[in-house]
């Protein structure tokens, strides 16, 4: 619209998710006329992130060395395991700080129609680590998708004879949720799964 | 949260207008989980726009190059001349693609408040392309807001000497606008200007 290289960053900020042409043409604007040093810190953050995040060997969340901070942390407890589906699921763990075992990404759930088979996700790097260390409870914190619940199902069949605890995320009415808006399959569950006050 | 790089990305994408914690920590997730290409394509055309983006020498809105391609082409017509206070204006009224004169960036509007004179402005640099350059009409495209609307009027004093023709644009309901939910001070002037049908 105004210049090449102006044109240029517009399409660029387009692929962030939830920004659009007009958006994307306020963030241009705004950088080029108040912040042009923090646009350029923000170009040098990005090339740096998007060059050495790679994924950590152990939990295959995202770290910058080969192994994270999470799995080096001599204070967290190895005999719990955390499996969740992506890395910004360790991040919303992580933010409730209730939480000290270890963790482990899969890489996405079971999805036959999106031809996602066990073979593409870590599964097998999962069944190794419980066997070779002392896991005493692995906690599958996928997601509550029918996918999310076929993949905890799989894996706990995969790993039942290697872990004695294995457990999932309680299911109910969530904090400050009023009951009359609550869909009916959350309040059933609710229901069943009721405990003593 | 994550590692030190996510967390500076992260920091780093706050500084866009809009963006908070969450959608910035969405961002960098998207990105480096999906499209480090493109990730790494945006962190460049950043750094260009910051570094190599200048102000036009002769219409002071943004250009690649000394003159922008606006001030350039020798189609537009040089009789016409159109004041707005940011280049954003002349992104939007370019849209309109019904303006073909050039165009003259401000950088601004008076506001005693902020502190920002006549001095802070290219007001000066106005007053004399008008005397050179053979303008016949004006047109102040400053916004409807009290600042813009004293900034006009400030404007069309100083080049009363050498601009024949100075016209403001058009007040009244906007296209697609219900007279029900329009303000008062909106639906006063429209019924002012009223026009022939």
């Amino acid at each position: 619209m105004l210049t090449a290289k102006f044109d240029q960053l517009v399409k660029q900020l387009r692929i962030l998710p939830g920004v659009g042409q007009k958006s994307a043409q306020r963030m241009a604007l705004h950088l080029l006329t108040k912040k042009r040093p923090q646009g350029m810190a923000l170009a040098q953050a990005l090339d740096e992130a998007m060059r050495d995040i790679v994924e950590c060997q152990r939990c295959h969340s995202f770290s910058d060395e080969a192994v994270c901070p999470l799995c080096q942390d001599p204070r967290r407890d190895d005999t719990l395991l955390c499996v969740v589906e992506t890395a910004a699921d360790v991040m919303a763990i992580e933010q409730t700080a209730g939480y000290r075992g270890r963790y482990f990404v899969l890489g996405g759930h079971l999805s036959p129609i999106d031809g996602i088979s066990a073979d593409d996700l870590n599964i097998e790097q999962l069944v190794w680590r419980v066997k070779q260390e002392p896991v005493e409870e692995l906690i599958l914190a996928t997601g509550t998708t029918v996918e999310g619940q076929t993949t905890a199902h799989f894996i706990s069949e995969a790993v039942s004879r290697h872990v004695n605890k294995v457990t999932r995320l309680a299911q109910g009415v969530p904090m400050g949720g009023e009951l009359e808006y609550l869909d009916s399959m959350t309040l059933g569950q609710a229901m069943q799964n009721r405990s003593f006050l």
